[in-house]
């Protein structure tokens, strides 16, 4: 038999991140770039807002002209004009004088205030209005570039397009943006065992699910993939759908054929196609089998044909490599910590990811086991939201322990591997 | 100026919830199904694994021929047949008789324990093994149903799917998954200061941020949109074109215009249209003029022209409704605690939500507002991922002090509203 030496994992986050190729940018529409990595700052063209303006309807005035008022000596306003949001007045305000002005529309000239309509008694005509209080320079103007500055740097190079942004890119006049392209990520299944998802159940078979699965991740993550379907443990057609499949996407990943069994071809498969294993086992549980190999500067990714290592093994290992491919500046799971619902027994003599259920109860973070907990098991990932980290080395935890955990399905990620 | 009584803000989110309407379901591909909401539970047509299996690659044995196995007394096996994942051995064991079988591969008749290939010392010619260990009967299988038995149920109606649902799903054979129709959601963004993003900035005007935020944020929950872009604030065109979206969509929103300024004509057009109006006014900042009105079943989203009230306003309203529409058995934002990072001196008559950066640190989660914080403020928006929920009635808050927080970007929600 083979002897694999372990990788700490650590070291295989690092090895794998220094071999993830950048992909080259390219510019798209504002309106497709949800989930996408922006390829470099932004810093804002002009003023947020670009003009002084009203944050009330009410009446402009020039707040000199409103020193003395009281509930005694109300001072009184002559409307000139009347503009909603869009429209600039021309007039130039004079001594006493007012334009009616609604929220968003520019603050004429000379008017520095503005009278809320609440704060304005009214003439039945409408014509004048009468104020009870002195009004202060700027009062209850919103001021150009109070929200940004130009020339502020708004948003950094490597960050993540949510809604959010986008309304900020909006505001700038971005209707193209610049980003990294998008991998296209190739997904091959091999087992004799796999039947597809259509296909009725035989003696000794079972359902492909990890090429689902892993379509499902990177739907996530909003990347494409190139379904390369599933195949027999056979050496010979292995490698010739691996050697192709690398020719036609940026990065691709296989699940099983990884291990040291009489059936994994997938070492093998790397030696001939000349792949530089980067490493072959990692100290962790489960998805010790974890592969990675680099061909051409494309990453290949040999993960477990287990289901539950299959899934850990994408979120801890491809994920945060694509990102990076993508200059992500967050490309890790989020990391949190929250508190043990249940004891958990066993030692964990290398590190150990356990798919968990994470919920927030009066303000605690509680985490549970989703369920049947070994490698093979699937059920428990209808479940699972997290993580729980057990570091290696560690024996058991009660009830009540805090633990490491990683999110799942947040947009935002880490800055940093913190486990 | 029209008085409007403020609706408490849980009253509103009640009569919406009470007002959503169901979609109607389908039948879509479980590959296009990620984010998707289950119109079904999801039973165990059959048992996860569907047959007892080897979990390690080693040796097919009857337990009863180890008993008595030592260090001293060492007990040899004749290797009678060699499987792999997907293959049935045809050989019935007799005694002293092993089948070499690798990991996912069915146990063979009479076979009831593995023997594990690190556990055995094999003969050079591989033909035979010994062992130093006696087996207990199951040790070393993986039963049939022990994930999952037949029969169970797995997942309930309305779960949103997920990559690891998918996995199951896959498992169980669904080629095909029964879901909720997506709705279609119309955005137009009403206001005569409103510029396209392309557009060059002229006085007094703006470009429409919140058209293509809301893109984005229906792109969060893969929804689809149409959009009617922008109009100026005219009450003919606007009625028009709202007319015409609500007989195209499943679902109206509309930004701006719902306020009580001088162009707001969104409450003369929802009367013209006969539609009703549930609320116009809610106790809570930003977005207190958020606007819910319902015309032949359908719900018109009355938001605010600020973008960061629009913003709010859709996470707090529209999502859940647009879940609910769909059956989502947790349509709300997911609720946590966390520590504010620094003092909020303002006083909070009304329920005020402030766009905030949520961080884990060191176990703790820190909450930071956003930047920025008036209503029209967008660049805060870029920073932000949690929603810092202070209660009405409550005066400043101090660094470190607990507060509520809901969660954007999250794929999981909640079920209940917590605040």
């Amino acid at each position: 038999m083979e002897f694999r030496k372990p990788i700490p994992l650590q070291s295989a986050i690092k090895l794998m991140m220094e071999h993830a190729p950048l992909m080259e940018t390219e510019e798209i529409s504002l309106s497709e770039s949800y989930l996408r990595i922006l390829a470099e700052p932004v810093v804002a063209a002009h003023n947020i807002p670009p003009f002084d303006r009203a944050p009330y309807d009410g009446f402009a005035i020039r707040s000199q002209d409103s020193q003395g008022a009281s509930e005694q000596q109300r001072i009184g306003f002559q409307v000139v004009d009347h503009i909603g949001a869009g429209s600039v007045s021309t007039k130039m305000l004079g001594q006493g004088e007012a334009v009616r002005i609604m929220t968003g529309a520019a603050m004429p000239k000379h008017a520095d205030s503005v009278v809320m309509l609440e704060q304005a008694k009214l003439s039945d005509s409408g014509d004048c209005f009468t104020i009870r209080k002195s009004f202060q320079p700027l009062e209850n103007v919103s001021l150009a570039g109070e929200d940004a500055a130009v020339g502020d740097v708004l948003l950094e190079g490597g960050e993540l397009i949510h809604p959010g942004s986008i309304a900020l890119l909006a505001t700038l006049g971005y209707a193209k943006v610049k980003v990294a392209r998008k991998p296209v990520v190739g997904i091959l299944a091999t087992g004799s065992e796999l039947l597809d998802i259509d296909e009725k159940l035989v003696d000794g078979k079972i359902r492909n699910s990890n090429g689902p699965m892993l379509q499902g991740q990177l739907a996530r993550m909003g990347i494409p993939f190139r379904s390369y379907g599933k195949l027999m443990d056979r050496f010979d057609a292995c490698y010739e759908l691996v050697k192709q499949a690398i020719t036609e996407t940026d990065c691709l990943i296989t699940t099983g054929g990884v291990s040291v069994g009489d059936f994994d071809f997938l070492p093998a498969i790397y030696e001939k196609l000349g792949a530089k294993v980067l490493f072959n086992k990692v100290a962790m549980r489960p998805g010790s089998v974890t592969t990675l190999a680099v061909l051409d500067g494309k990453l290949l990714f040999g993960l477990s044909g287990n289901p539950s290592a299959c899934y850990t093994g994408f979120e801890l290992f491809t994920r945060p490599a694509l990102l990076r491919m993508m200059g992500s500046n967050k490309p890790y799971l989020r990391y949190t910590q929250a508190e043990l619902a249940e004891d958990y027994k066993k030692a964990n003599p290398f590190t150990r990811f356990i798919r968990a259920s994470l919920s927030f109860t009066e303000g605690r973070a509680v985490i549970t086991s989703a369920g049947f907990n070994k490698s093979n098991a699937v059920s428990s990932l209808a479940q699972t939201n997290a993580l729980i980290v057990l570091p290696g080395g560690s024996r058991s935890f009660a009830k009540g322990d805090i633990v490491d955990v990683l999110m799942l399905g947040t947009e935002e990620g880490d800055r940093e591997w913190k486990i």
